[in-house]
Parts: C-alpha cells; structure tokens; sequence
C-alpha cells in the first residue's frame, strides 16, 4: 500500500477540441489539469473520493509535497488507517484552473500571444474549477465519485458539485466553508489584492515578461490574509505580547513575536505562490454565492442532489466562514430534503483548525466515511 | 457661546529648555503640541475637560474641521446641549505626539540636521503623549482636570492618565478600549505598517526628501484597519453582495460596493494622514500595556485612583476592543478600589460605533457627566 500511498498523477492535457466552458462566456483551451491520485480504482469504480483544496492549497493533499519536501496540506485525514483511506478509496485532488501548481492558470502560456496570460487570463469561478475537475474525473475513467471532500474554498467546489453534478456523487464532506462569500470576506480579500497591484513588480499583471514578482505584495496580502485564519484566543495563546528578545526595539524591527510570525508567513508564501494566481482565486471566491443562480434560495441549489449523503462540519472560533454560514447550508440542505449530518467542532483555533490535528473532526469524518463506506459496499 | 464654540487653540510651543521627557529614555526638544479649545475656564478652574483622540483623530473634535470643512469627530458628543457642552465645560482637545496635524511627529523638521526628523523620530508610547497633555494643560494654567474622556486609543491615553496623574483628574470616560494591545491587535497593526514600508515611496521613511509619498501602501493599511473598525453584521446590512454597477465585471475593477467603500476609504485616508506617523501611532498603541509597569497587575496601575470617578463604555459588536478588555478594565479599576460606572452597549456598528450616532452612549455619558458636573459644582 505505500507505493500507492506515495501517489501517482501528472498533468492531464486536454486536447484544444475539448475546451472548458466557462461561466464568464469563453472557453479556456488547451486545458491542463495537475493532479495526483492515491490508492486504486475498484473493479465496479465505486471508490473514488475526489478531495478538493482550499485558496493556496495544491494536488497534494497526502504523502510527500514534491516541491517543498513538506507532509501533504492533509496528511491528518488521509492515509492508512485514516478517514479517507488509500487501502479503501481511490483518492483524487487535482490543482483548481487558475492555480500555479500546473493547472491552466495566468502564468500558463496564452496560445494566442505565446507569452504567461497575466491578465489576460480570464477570469473564473468556483463552477469553472468544478466543471474542470470534472472533465478530469472522467478523463481518468471515472463514472461517479463516492465522495467529494473538501474545507474552506473546498467546501464551496463540494457545494458546487453537488448542485452541478449531484447523480455523480454518492456524498459529499464539507468543512468550515461557506455557500457564499461575505461582505467581509470580500473586504479582506480585497485587501490583499489591493497589496498585490499596488507592488509596482506586479506591472499591471505582467511581471513574467519583465523577471520580476511582487513578493512584497503578495506577502501583505497573505499576513492579512493568515490573521482571517487563526482565532483571536489562539493568537493569544500561541503569541500573546510575548516579545522576540529580551526588551523592545524602540524601532520597528518585529519586537513581537506575533509580527515576527507574520513576516514569515508573507515571506514563505512568496516562494511558493504566484500573484496573479492570488488574485483570480480570490477573485473566484468572491463571485461565489450558489444561491444566486436558483433565483436566490440556496435549497433550490440542491433540490436534484436529495440522494447525496450531506457531513457539513464547523469550528466554534472560525469567524472567517463562521458556524453561522456553515448552519445555513445545513438548513438549505434541510429545505431540499437531503440528509445531512452536521457537527460544529469546538476549537480555539478559528479556520486554520481544518488543517490541524482534531481529533473531533476525524472522528466525525471516520463516522461519516465508514457509514458511506457500508452503504457503498467498499471494504 | 457661537463664538466659544467655535473653537479657540492654536500650536503651544515650548522651548529647547522644557523638553518631553521619553520612555524610551531619550528627549524630544523643541516640542509643539497643536491644540483646541471649546468654551471658557470658569473662575475656580474646575470645569476643564481634556479629550484624547483616536489613531487618525486630531484636534478638532467639534466644531468645523479647519483642512477639510467637515464636523468635528465627536461633534455627536460635544457642543451645547450634549454631554460635553462648552457653556459648562472648557474642553480641550490635543493632537498627540507622533501625529502629523501640528503636534511634533516624524514630519517636523529634526533640529539636528534640519529636515523632517522622518525615522530619526523616537519611537513614542501612550504615556509619552499624555506626558505632552499635561505639559499642554499646565501650560493652559489649568491645574486638575475635570474630566479626561476618550475612545479607543483615546480611551488608552484616559487610562495612563489615570495611572499617572491621578491627583489631577476628577473623573475618566474610557470607551471601546483597551489597557493592552492584544496579538490580533498587535497583528492587524503589523500588516498595515508591512503594507507602509513596502511601498518603494516610503523610501525608509525620508519619503518627505523625496518629495514623494507612499500612498499606496498607506491606503492598504487604512483599508485593512478600517475591516476591523466595522463588524462584520455591519459589514453585511450595509454592503452584503450588493453590486457597482448591473452585472460583474469579469475583472478586477471593484465590482461589489464593499470593495469600492473599501478603495474610497484608503485613497481619501493618504489626503489626510501622514505615513510615518502612522507607524509611529500604531506602534505606541501596539507597546500600550498599561499593567506591564505595575507588575502586570492591572489594579496596581489604578491604585492611586481610588478617588477617580471612572465610566466604562463598550459596544456589543466591537471585535476589536471587545466587551472582555473593557471588563477587564472595570475589574482592575474593582479591584483598585475604584469607583466604576460600566455600560455595554447594544449595537452592530462595531467598533466605530464610538464616532457614530448611539443614543445609549449619549445617554449613559450624559448622566455620568451630569453626576459629575453636580459632584463638582460644575452649572
């Protein structure tokens, strides 16, 4: 099973006769599609768990980041003898378009200039990323998905999967996300895009052309961005007003240590993020708001997808897609006559908590998975 | 009272000989403290009230604004028939140090080289500013204070007032603050002096040299701070998803009306506000920890006001000073033996709700004031 554990995968080319559909009108051709699956395909193709990432989360979600060396962004709920098993499930997360991890995104060759889109990109949605993992799903010879998984940003693909494709899926796990964006949350995504073009690297879009990125930038825009992130009590626990050295600065060196923490997630981000990447899928998060095409009622989102198993699981100190807007797609979910089960999860460490260890929420997700499992005939 | 309460004030400058003594260990010489006045000093000197400002509040608290035309910020709490009314009261109202509406900040000349001091400028802390006041009140020829009343950072300058001099002052409205700078305030702070220093025309900080101004950065300073001035609830009534213009744009232009609040907001903050004082403001709020020279016990800083009358006001949906700091405050103050009047008001205005029209407010500042006034035998 390690062998398998370790993940396969590649970049799926779709030829330019097969274009994805966009919902601002256009067409992106050719299509690439970076993925990475883990554990194999059944015989009847019942096992599939496509698992769907967040903002700057990438393909690999389990065993070992190619690039960085670094655990996958959920080594915590795959693996052996985790939720989502390789040794039962055949386990598939691809990069969303837009992204930089080998998806089509705005540092992809435009065909038509032979130079990086930059923003001529178009731009995109949580439906467009939705309908290309689709296309992906297929392409790799699968029919239906047993699961799709996914929290924060991959909670709004679970979402819209189940109100795009909903006979393609048996059930479906979403975690502290959200079925539309907030005005606040658009407020602080703003922010950090405000940060990215106000860098003068950025150059309107097209700093490939010139060698160069807007690091500074982007790294406000991501310290910002990881205050949204964390709870008020956890940065109070982890940091407080604990000082970097012995005494202040009297300058504005990082005296505490909480700056100091921040500094480094805007420089770490850098080196592993594109900007205008950044920028599209916030961009696409921003425009989220699956009621909007059901004339506004969120339950009519899902009145095809009444057969779906539904797990929606939030974190009490998450305030940036809060217990709230967690509970109103529960209701919605109520509305459409879907079953579903939901577990908000206490815990003091606000979003980020749906990357860390919890052990509530690989409970609740084992309970879920292995009753799926059962109804599904997968052992 | 037309006239009086138009406001009288000027800049107090003193001389080489009367520096301000810093925390910081050094001096700041010569020192000018911009300042206004609103009503007259009754014969027995007892109806003096000193208001402190916010981060990017300035002198004129009432009145007409003399730069930009508009009303005073606390207009809603200060002139005749409101709770600090001029016909009773001789209100005055300083721009701290640091700042950059005539008191002695980072933009003044350096009288050792001639030019702006620019980041040759001491850091400055809250008990420096009040340190400036007192030297200003005394200069005034007013000898105690009948009340020292501000919000939020101007609550923090009432709070070191208290510990420092208390003998001076009757009474002290403290609303929507802190007596510390938490890590998500410390945080919030961080990103935005990031954004400042990240703009190549801050030049470190000698900008003014230049001729230039880092606009840009400052403006997504002020729309990251303002997010955590507004609550989320506030947020949502005012803007939810709400759209510029019909339809989306399929770009980045600001295309829901939060962004395009968001943008107005930063570009008219860099008209007004100087980017170095800024940071200077911002980091003595972040070094404000008024227990921390008492032994970290907060009761220990309040002691020797005992005789103090204090009010204590916060608002429901203020997450950044919330509620818990401010009854912490009214704990310490318990503890100290204080006498402590403690309102939380009702409100989804979030933080700026102290600057906004709140009847409770008024109403509870109203009586605590009348109560005073009376104790005092101010009519």
């Amino acid at each position: 099973m390690k062998e398998a554990f370790c993940g396969d995968g590649g970049t799926w080319r779709f030829p330019a006769s097969q274009p994805l559909q966009l919902d601002s009108g256009g067409q992106l051709a050719p299509l690439e599609v970076a993925y990475r699956t883990y554990g194999k395909l059944n015989t009847d193709k019942s096992n599939a768990v496509l698992v769907c990432h967040a903002l700057t989360g990438d393909q690999h979600c389990a065993g070992e980041h190619p690039v960085s060396g670094k655990p996958g962004w959920w080594n915590r709920l795959i693996g052996p003898g985790l939720p989502l098993d390789p040794a039962r499930h055949f386990i598939i997360c691809s990069n969303v378009i837009g992204g930089c991890m080998g998806s089509t995104g705005p540092a992809s060759i435009n065909p038509e200039t032979g130079q990086a889109y930059g923003l001529s990109f178009p731009v995109i949605t949580i439906a467009d990323m939705v309908r290309a993992q689709a296309m992906l799903v297929e392409a790799l010879g699968v029919e239906t998905l047993f699961a799709v998984v996914g929290g924060s940003m991959g909670g709004m693909q679970v979402l819209q999967w189940a109100a795009d494709y909903p006979e393609k899926i048996f059930s479906a796990v979403i975690i502290a996300s959200a079925a539309r964006h907030s005005a606040q949350n658009i407020a602080f995504h703003e922010v950090g895009r405000q940060a990215v073009m106000a860098d003068p690297d950025w150059r309107g879009g097209s700093y490939a052309l010139h060698g160069v990125r807007p690091e500074k930038g982007l790294a406000v825009a991501r310290m910002a961005a990881h205050i949204t992130y964390l709870s008020e009590p956890a940065l109070q626990r982890k940091f407080g007003r604990e000082l970097q050295r012995d005494g202040l600065s009297w300058g504005f060196d990082a005296d505490f240590q909480v700056e100091s923490y921040l500094r480094h997630q805007g420089a770490s981000f850098v080196d592993r993020f594109d900007a205008n990447s950044y920028l599209y899928i916030t961009r696409a998060m921003d425009y989220f708001d699956l009621a909007q095409g059901h004339g506004g009622i969120l339950a009519e989102a899902f009145k095809r997808a009444r057969n779906v198993r539904f797990c929606v699981l939030s974190f009490t100190t998450d305030w940036l897609y809060p217990t709230a807007e967690n509970r109103h797609i529960v209701r919605a979910l109520n509305a459409a006559g879907a079953r579903a089960s939901f577990v908000e999860i206490e815990s003091d460490k606000g979003h980020d908590a749906f990357l860390l260890d919890e052990p509530v929420m690989n409970a609740a997700l084992s309970g879920f998975m292995a009753s799926a499992d059962q109804a599904r005939g997968i052992s």
